[in-house]
């Protein structure tokens, strides 16, 4: 073992997360004298402001996802573990299977769909944060459009035809907006005895305008876009109750039960459990949302070789707003603790205070439309939308990936199609305990409209 | 219901299987008084020749599907549903949810894999049939790699960088050359403790030689070039047993217990429950693979109205072999299928009977080798596999996916890259179960790693 020997004199340095703050930090860290190890469940990075395109057929689960050990070869030692604990004094992140000593830890474990309480929801609206929720909201939105055509009871059909996004932010306008353009262009050939543009999509969110982080001019624009794309925006409202084959609205006083058969989650985020175990394994501040409260340098009180990066960092620039979970903010974390640990190294003084570099804001409503917050300027329409694509493109991981993903796109453009509408999952026991509702019902409509079709 | 009225006078045609003999079948059928349904579990139509390239990483699942709905749009309608019996009678195809009233019936399901009475192996080593099995595969083979790369232990290392093909005909070879070239190259440079190209593939067929339906000289190119890609390959010899953690293997008298992690099965065919049920239902011979024996016009004897297409078809030339269980045997068939019965609808006189236009038999090896069978004379090496792409090209049946293939190709041969390596299914139920093994046993080796390595 003699290489190990050699490296045991490095300064061991632990990335948990290989999300857009774990695998920026790695990358950063360049100075020989690191030992950098990124640890993750997943063995791949996941493009994740793309993946409302897979869940909708527009890409394939590898267009938006990259190989770690491809991304961090010469750089970092990869891992592919689950972090169960940490143990501070010890310098050790405790795995499900072992443990790894550091003497930097970067904790960057993202964040997952918050359902506020109603965790029982989860399985009938399923929220879009990994690919197999991509893969499995997929089949759903498909298998929709197939039961429709299969049944001959006018009300099943309008249940199967009925999408209710819950969230009108970023994911859930791409979602609807995609969602649309499936059902009103791509699919409107595919069959016979429904018209999948008569697909009902109801956008629901609890504030009062879509994008509430975007100015309220973008908004406005939004909702214009999304309206005439035939979905139906319902502000101003909250989602009651999630059940089977229906989901109650509440809006001011009144309460409205609509009978919907596909019910997708996008309202709000919270930290994953592993935040929760850093918290407390360092005695450390949350907020409501699970979010750890990060010193300026994006270290933990009391614990100054413990770094937050992305989603999980709660940090308010001069006591204003907590920076958002977005993929910028991410990168330029981890790129900036990866700065502070690499001029420990040297001896050299330390960075100023994180700042966010904020360039702007995006959202893509559906094809060719988008809305960007520039901040100095705020555009929409096609114009947004090329630079959306762009600006995606530029950031895609891979080379290789963009150049794919590019003709897709350009393909998926002009013909209006969706090559990756695959259902799959099926006839495996995983997805079908949760798809069980869905196929059950489908069960019971379809011996009754075999009889009446010919 | 207006349009359904109309419909009642047509000649309905069922077709059941989207696979290559039915998807051609329904195709093929263009007269305007038939009424064509096209029946399958799944809504893509899956290009299986390509299968072994999901499983080593290469292309992703959407490249090598694409929606039935999409290939059929005018043709045919697409009913998702799962065929479970056979009224030939009453002259209905009984569905899980429902049933389907025919006046002819095309069956072309397909066929699976044969465990050869040890079915119990299946979850130990899995085939290659669907896009969830190669995803499986896929997730099997890269977490062999994680696994290996996090053990101190020598002897748990070899384990896990043990593969073991069942099964040298052509899907075995095309596993062996691709995961050769995927841990000799591709990977080369991703892991620190290991050495990829350390791997161990061993490739088992029970005759005296490989791809026993193409000629010796071909047979023998296959063998070396396999060699020289570091396949370990042992004919005449059976594997006897396959427990989790080893495998058996028995040539002559001898047996010998290979400690291996990973076992992949290729051994062998079988026709699928449905075609049992069909036989049964029809009073059918069948041969000791299941497949159903029919007359020369691929009806089955006494049912002038039933076809029978593909894998599922034993249909033997002259008293010869049967037709092998072939894309283009299955896609002729089909289209012949679809001949005899608008000819007698137009009241033609049937045609001849089936007749397989054999253009040559060919298989890929790994990067830039293929054997090629084209009866006027044999290739190998380089021409034949570019033979080999051209022709696979040429038949993957979208455009969009040709395209997408073709750059996703050129790009892997440049680079040797594999961008499509994702370890999917983690953390749902579905595979879970089937990877408890590989998982527990990782879990147990990677504690005693943890505490040796740095």
């Amino acid at each position: 073992m003699m290489p190990c020997m050699a490296e045991h004199a490095k300064h061991k340095v632990v990335v948990v997360g290989g999300g857009f703050g774990g695998l920026y930090a790695a990358r950063a860290m360049t100075n020989s004298a690191l030992q950098v190890t990124l640890v993750d469940r997943r063995n791949f990075h996941l493009f994740q402001p793309l993946l409302y395109q897979v869940a909708t057929g527009g890409l394939a689960p590898a267009n938006i996802a990259a190989p770690l050990r491809n991304l961090l070869r010469q750089r970092a030692r990869v891992l592919l573990a689950e972090v169960v604990d940490f143990d501070l004094a010890g310098r050790r992140v405790l795995l499900a299977d072992g443990e790894l000593p550091f003497d930097s830890l970067i904790v960057a474990a993202g964040s997952e769909f918050n359902y506020f309480g109603h965790d029982d929801w989860r399985s009938l609206a399923p929220g879009l944060k990994s690919i197999e929720d991509a893969t499995e909201i997929r089949a759903r939105l498909l298998t929709a459009f197939e039961m429709a055509e299969r049944t001959a009871d006018a009300a099943e059909r309008r249940r199967w035809l009925t999408f209710i996004i819950a969230g009108g932010g970023a994911t859930g306008v791409e979602l609807a907006g995609a969602l649309a353009d499936l059902a009103r262009y791509t699919m409107r050939q595919d069959f016979r005895a429904i018209d999948p543009s008569e697909a009902r999509i109801i956008l629901v969110e609890g504030r009062e305008r879509l994008l509430t982080t975007f100015p309220e001019d973008l908004s406005a624009h939004t909702a214009d876009t999304l309206r005439r794309l035939g979905v139906t925006i319902r502000t101003g409202t909250m989602v009651a109750d999630v059940r089977p084959h229906e989901v109650v609205l509440k809006q001011g006083d009144r309460s409205e039960t609509l009978p919907a058969e596909t019910v997708l989650w996008t309202a709000g985020v919270r930290t994953a459990g592993v935040a929760g175990r850093l918290a407390q394994a360092a005695g450390a501040e949350t907020d409501r949302m699970g979010r750890i409260v990060v010193q300026p340098d994006l270290t933990i009180a009391g614990h100054p070789n413990v770094f937050v990066a992305g989603d999980m960092a709660h940090l308010a620039p001069q006591g204003g707003e907590p920076l958002p979970g977005l993929a910028p903010v991410a990168m330029q974390q981890g790129q900036y603790v990866a700065q502070v640990i690499e001029r420990r190294i040297t001896g050299d003084p330390p960075p100023p205070p994180f700042h966010y570099h904020d360039r702007g804001n995006m959202a893509v409503i559906g094809r060719s439309a988008a809305v960007a917050d520039l901040h100095w300027t705020h555009v929409w329409g096609f114009p947004a939308w090329l630079a959306w694509l762009f600006i995606h493109l530029l950031y895609l991981a891979q080379f290789q990936n963009r150049l794919l993903v590019l003709i897709q796109w350009a393909w998926n453009y002009v013909t209006r199609s969706r090559s990756a509408r695959l259902i799959t999952g099926e006839g495996r026991s995983g997805s079908e305990a949760e798809r069980g509702r869905h196929r059950d019902t489908g069960r019971a409509s379809a011996v009754a409209a075999s009889a009446e079709t010919p």
